[in-house]
């Protein structure tokens, strides 16, 4: 297993949207990312920045990279594209973050 | 449970030396965490910004903050201080981030 985290960054005047928008989030995604080997999967806010961070529990690079190929996938990112910094395909502008610290 | 984040920042120079002393941190020190309800404890380094991504599952905030009060946090601290923001006490400069999601 894999501890992933990554960040974006949300538009501040979406913030509200955009969490609305997970809560819940659609059936057939959570379906997809738990069928790629998707686990405690949290996105929390920085308010002074706008920053999103990403942290999972992830059974694979591979699987995870995978989600991106996928037509809900796709229809999510078109979907959440006005609320966020995003690449030209609509993928949100993501970095990953190193892991340096674990405790169980 | 609560699933926490929050951010802190390390000098640039001084990554290698911040991960190394976390790499084992203290016995005494993951004992005292453990005792005060803390599990599965991570952190994560945006090279970039040279911000560091905490994210942690606790039992409580109540208990969490308790933490500080203990003679090992604080010589933790000391120790770390030269490497990091740090606060007067110093206890490094850390601000909460907002839980907005979360898939099991």
């Amino acid at each position: 297993m894999i501890r992933k985290a990554f960040k974006m960054k949300v538009y501040e005047d979406k913030i509200e949207e955009y969490t609305k928008r997970h809560n819940p989030i659609w059936p057939e995604l959570k379906e997809v990312l738990k069928g790629h080997g998707v686990h405690n999967y949290n996105i929390f806010l920085d308010n002074n920045t706008c920053f999103l961070f990403g942290y999972a529990e992830i059974e694979s690079e591979e699987q995870w990279n995978e989600i991106a190929n996928t037509e809900i996938c796709k229809k999510w990112w078109s979907y959440m594209a006005n609320l966020m910094e995003t690449n030209e395909d609509s993928s949100p502008v993501s970095t990953d973050l190193k892991h340096l610290f674990h405790m169980e």
